[in-house]
Order: C-alpha cells, then sequence, then structure tokens
C-alpha cells in the first residue's frame, strides 16, 4: 500500500474513533501485531490486512449510540463503502469487510480467511494481560457498567456465568478464555507470555474480598 | 446512628451515585474501611463518620457534567442540607459536611478532625492497589480519558510529568503518591499491604512498549 492510501485510510479511522478503549491507539497496536503475524505467515496479502485492521473498529461509534448495532457488522459495511470510493477492485474491498465483520470475540462468524484470522488474532492481542485489563476498565467506564455485581445473598460475584454485565463477568466470560482462541501460532506464542499478568491482577486479594476486609 | 437515619442517608446516597468508579459499592467499601480504622482510634464520633462515608461523592455527578465543579464542595453542600433537613443538630451537620469537603486527594484543604482523616483515609483505601488501577481505569473510560499519550517524539510517555490527563498521568500524579499520605495509622497498614499489586501491573512489559513490540 503506498503512503497516500495509508494515509487516506488512517485519515478515515481517526474521524470514527471516540472511545477510550478502542482508540486510535488500540488501532496501532493491532496492526503492529497483525504485521508482526504475518512475518511468520507465508502468503499474507498485506494491504487487505493493513486495510482490515486500520478499519476494523470504525462501527463502534454506533454499537456504543445503540447497543443493539453490532460493530463488527457496522465497520464491515462502512469499510466496504470507504473502500469502493477510493477505486479499490471490488474483490478487495470485500475481503477486508469480510475480516471485519469475522473480528469479533462474541460472535458466530469465525474468520475464514488468513487475513481474517490474522486480524482477528492480533486484536485479541491487545485484550489478553494488562493491556487487555486495563482497556476492559476502561470500557467498563465508557459503558458505565460496574466492577462486579451481588449475588442474592448480597455477596461479591466472582463474574463466572453472572447474567448482569460487570468487570468480573467479562473477565471470566471472555478474558481468562481468549488464550486459547487464536488462530495463529505467533498470536498464541505472543498472547501466552501475557497470560500471568492477567491473572495474577484478577486473583488479588483486594477484589477476592472486595466488601469485606 | 439508628437504622432508620441510616436507611434514609444510605437511599440518599444511592439516589446521588451515577458513574461506574465511584458507585455505591465504593460508598460501601469506604464506610467498611472507616469502621476499621475507627476501631483503632480513640473518640471517634461514629454518626458524625458514617454520615461523612455515605455521603462522601454524592456531588460526583454534578462534576461529571460540569468539570468546573469540585465534587467535594458540591457533595459537602449538599449532605449539610439534607442532614438539617432530617433535623439533625447544626454542629453536627457542618462536621460531616467539613468532613466531606476536606476528602480529596487534589486539594489544598487537608482534614482537620479525626472523622476527616478517617474519611480522606479511607477513601485512599480504595484507591491503592489492584482496586485503585480499576478503578482509576474505569474512570479514565467514564471521562473518555486515554490510557497513554504521546510524547513530541511519538514515544509513549509513562505519565510523569504529563500535562495531557491519561491513566498513566494519573497513576504518576496520584496512584504512586497515596502510599505517603495517609493519616491514620491504621489506614497506612493496609495500603502498605496493597502497593506492590499496583506497582507491578504498571511496570507491566505490555505498557512499557505499548506501541512496540
Amino acid at each position: 500500500m503506498n503512503q497516500t492510501a495509508f494515509a487516506q485510510i488512517e485519515a478515515y479511522m481517526k474521524d470514527c474513533m471516540n472511545d477510550s478503549a478502542h482508540d486510535r491507539e488500540h488501532v496501532y497496536r493491532v496492526l503492529y501485531f497483525a504485521m508482526d503475524i504475518a512475518k511468520t505467515e507465508g502468503g499474507v496479502t498485506r494491504d487487505v490486512l493493513i486495510a482490515a485492521c486500520l478499519m476494523h473498529d470504525t462501527g463502534r461509534a454506533e454499537q456504543l449510540q445503540n447497543p443493539q448495532l453490532r460493530h463488527e457488522q457496522v465497520g464491515s459495511r462502512k469499510a466496504l463503502r470507504f473502500l469502493l470510493a477510493m477505486g479499490w477492485p471490488e474483490a478487495d474491498a470485500a475481503h477486508v469487510a469480510d475480516c471485519i465483520a469475522t473480528h469479533r470475540f462474541r460472535s458466530d462468524n469465525p474468520p475464514r480467511s488468513l487475513e481474517a484470522k490474522i486480524l482477528f488474532d492480533a486484536d485479541k492481542l491487545d485484550a489478553v494481560g494488562a493491556m487487555g485489563i486495563a482497556r476492559t476498565l476502561q470500557y467498563k467506564g465508557t459503558v458505565s457498567q460496574p466492577l462486579y455485581t451481588l449475588d442474592a445473598q448480597g455477596r461479591v460475584s466472582d463474574g463466572d456465568g453472572d447474567a448482569q454485565p460487570s468487570f468480573f463477568q467479562e473477565y471470566k466470560y471472555k478474558l481468562e478464555k481468549l488464550y486459547g482462541r487464536f488462530y495463529t501460532q505467533r498470536g498464541a506464542e505472543l498472547a501466552g507470555g501475557q497470560r500471568q499478568a492477567a491473572a495474577a491482577f484478577f486473583r488479588q486479594p483486594a477484589f477476592a474480598g472486595a466488601c469485606l476486609l
């Protein structure tokens, strides 16, 4: 991809980002992770992967505004329109759109192409370890969800199987389970190195006895 | 304090809380910390301390709406009005208001009475260790502030002396410095036990090289 095309897509991405857990720095980290993984995989279509990384969260603002919308579907459609307007060949634009549509953890639509798998892994690498803890907590603040909820007996629930959203619930539902969900070897390897930091944070006694000295 | 009075103040507190870093669970944790500290100090006016804990963050919504307002001043005035309307003696209501007005870390108005010092310490005990990290990150999401900012060379700043608000900046400005700021021995002791968890989290390589693999 030439510099002008990159700058055009980057500017569009910057226009779309507006929550602090999914800001432009998240996008750049995902892009760097993806480039790192791509080095270990043969036959990657780099332009598709770069465009998919840059635009993967462009549907976030719409989902934040209306939680019924799914950001991966909104972002996929936005990317398709934008790339076609830029003059991209339809097959490449559709490939980018497909990568974006399948990058979400909470989805029954798994990534199929190599580029889609790399985007999925790169995005999840920003959700593991300390960074994943930090971004999840930021997002809980953005959407006004609590750290934990109480069970029927008024005790702090550890999040396992909770119906109500909270940071503890998200840790148990997603953050703790991410490590077995990577598609590439490099992705799984980088994630494994971060696992302990997240687990150690979640195990802190300050949380275990959150309401009890 | 009898149960009816407690329930009245508690209901008022619940009405006032609306951000996830300063929710009712934060208030209950502060109350429990304060009761724990009070056991180690002689001559505590418990009703004043309990009311001050319950109402210490009732000015948060106003500050969130208008960042020019200071929540400790708004909350202090709200508590005074509420307690006088409940029929509290003016001196006790003013004492509670004074505790609330002096509980903030970013302030040149330090706590003076024993109850004010205990409230300050109890509130700061919910800002140390893993809990402090978690709540600060939630708050950064609530007020749409980033994890970190970049310096003039485009490198991730560690937050030290940053002018722009971010989680890293808050860690360096406040979270890291809290441990030397406790007024009671019990507060300092409980805080000390949490220090390592916060430092270990902040030191994670995922942050140090946030943009670089």
